[in-house]
């Protein structure tokens, strides 16, 4: 049911990427290109009071999604929201001290906490559906917009071990101890993504990313078990627009990831395009995956690093141009600029010079 | 010049597997073997006052080398060191707070530092080359001593850094906007660590391995430039003995790593055995990957981790059985021993039911 019109979209080549059509470049858009890089989202967050203050106002939220859009030329907008606000809304209580990562007030420490564990309601999570309908008021079909949300293994690491944790002690000890404990959490998870991600779809996300970002601290054996599986159930049941599926860490498992049914995959930095593009067999579209720490070069280093990953690449279909990783705190803007640029004006010649073939 | 006999070794079956020969079952060893799980260690380390008190008493060092041996039939001890000795000795300054990872007091901070650095005189070092000797004689030859070092990149990650890093924000701006200052610390960072690691060999160490603890942290077209380029040149300086490389987060680089020169290749816990194997082809051995988590699991759920590994590596010769990182500390001594016997025991029977072919 839509609440308000929808105006058509004035730039879909990240959609025809993603589907793996031709496009006239190469499209781009940056994992966290809303942060704390720009003195503009400082300013916002500063009338917000906090991380979460702003996450959870649809205004405020809205303005700092579309602030990199008004700087750069970027092909997608991705709504600014956090990717632990569904065990939030299950009431674990998010909390980000300053300068730190997430912690939660209320981690699942015994076996009761995980066996009363449901999915959140998701009127708990109005704000983020009331912020993607207003991006997509304000965006006016400049661009996409992407939904997204932790995977259900990632949600899961943030719910055992309480915050981030250089060894995830108290996740592997559940894994190995209880490993049936484990797998009733992410069963929960599953369903609520789903149920996110459809309502998301709902609101107006015209994409959706899944952030496994933890899957790669999983044994080779586990990996499929107990993240992959439950990507999959949420792929299976989150089918109405494109799907971007990224595990950080995640080459061992690239083939696998690659017959999820995510339509694109995301590479980070330390993957080979060149490799995962021959694993994709044009079957996938990628999306990556230049280190974030390049962007501390002088311009034109990050000029020649941009050239660097879309030759890697290839002119074929289905590139998608993104860092590895979030772009971080005190990254130069006009690095940002650079790289933008650049990725629009080579990825053009490179299609003029050399006519797609796969 | 030796300045003791060196007895005689009584088991070679590390040497043996090194050199991909045949062996009556899977050698086994642990990172970190000598450590906090231990109630042992923990009394050696009150009685040193500090880790590194500990590491640089030759007696203490020795006392604690052994201690695993005692408890466990493990087929090899590793000298009691920690992998940032050099920097140390090259006057940065190596401290450990308690419950704390290393820090540097100077870490590299400007370019005059970066080039008056120099590799540091290894009479600095002479602490571990004496515990090395203490440790032949008081093993007697029962088993094999591996010496060991942070490869280069890792040593110049905490000098660059400080201390350990979530990002390594601080090193990764310094590959980026001055890649030739870090090339200059990873130069002689590498001569520094093929002088130790002989000075090791002469000292009495039978294997040396190399832990680039955070090469996986480089872009992949990094990688081979700023860390396997300058294990290579270690490599290519020390080759008396069998060297074991092990990049932590190297899945994506095994085929070079495969051709650096080493005898075998250390495999993290995320690493798939069978592709692996298939891309060694016989040509160099393997260690690993047990997650070292699984050792929080009872007992006969680590006993089926600990068969999964030995099926997946196959009973071919070349294989040392190992975790894919080190012993976590709250690791429960009863997991170490079943693992450690049924590795063994089950070693033994594979090689019994399917005689080797490849």
């Amino acid at each position: 049911m839509e609440a308000y019109p929808k105006p058509a979209l004035k730039n879909d080549t990240l959609l025809r990427a993603l589907a793996r059509q031709p496009t006239e470049y190469t499209p781009i858009w940056l994992m966290r290109q809303a942060g704390r890089y720009l003195p503009e989202y400082n300013a916002t967050r500063a009338k917000a009071g906090s991380f979460l203050g702003l996450a959870k106002s649809p205004a405020l939220a809205t303005e700092v999604t579309l602030q990199p859009l008004d700087r750069f030329p970027l092909d997608a907008a991705i709504i600014f929201s956090d990717i632990l606000t569904i065990p939030d809304a299950m009431g674990l209580g998010l909390a980000f001290a300053e300068g730190e990562g997430p912690r939660f007030e209320r981690p699942l420490r015994d076996e009761a906490a995980i066996r009363s564990l449901a999915a959140p309601d998701l009127a708990a999570l109005r704000y983020v559906f009331d912020a993607i309908g207003e991006c997509r008021r304000a965006l006016g079909g400049r661009v996409p917009l992407i939904g997204f949300s932790g995977s259900p293994f990632t949600l899961a690491c943030y719910m055992v071990e309480g915050s981030g944790s250089d060894d995830w002690r108290t996740l592997k000890k559940l894994r190995h101890a209880r490993p049936e404990l484990l797998h009733r959490i992410l069963e929960v998870n599953a369903g609520a993504v789903a149920a996110y991600l459809n309502a998301q779809i709902e609101a107006g996300a015209q994409v959706v990313m899944i952030f496994d970002t933890w899957g790669g601290i999983l044994a080779h054996e586990d990996y499929e078990a107990f993240s992959l599986a439950y990507c999959r159930r949420v792929l299976a049941s989150v089918t109405r627009v494109p799907r971007i599926l990224f595990t950080k860490g995640g080459n061992p498992w690239l083939p696998a990831m690659m017959s999820s049914g995510a339509e694109a995959i995301g590479l980070d930095w330390t993957a080979d395009p060149r490799e995962a593009r021959r694993l994709a067999g044009g079957r996938v579209a990628l999306q990556g995956n230049l280190d974030p720490a390049a962007l501390f070069a002088p311009p034109a280093a990050v000029r020649e690093a941009a050239r660097r990953v879309l030759d890697a690449f290839g002119p074929a279909p289905g590139h998608v141009f993104n860092l590895g990783h979030g772009i971080m705190t005190q990254t130069p803007v006009d690095s940002v600029a650079a790289l933008v640029e650049e990725v629009r004006t080579y990825s053009k010649a490179l299609r003029r010079d050399r006519p797609i073939s796969s």
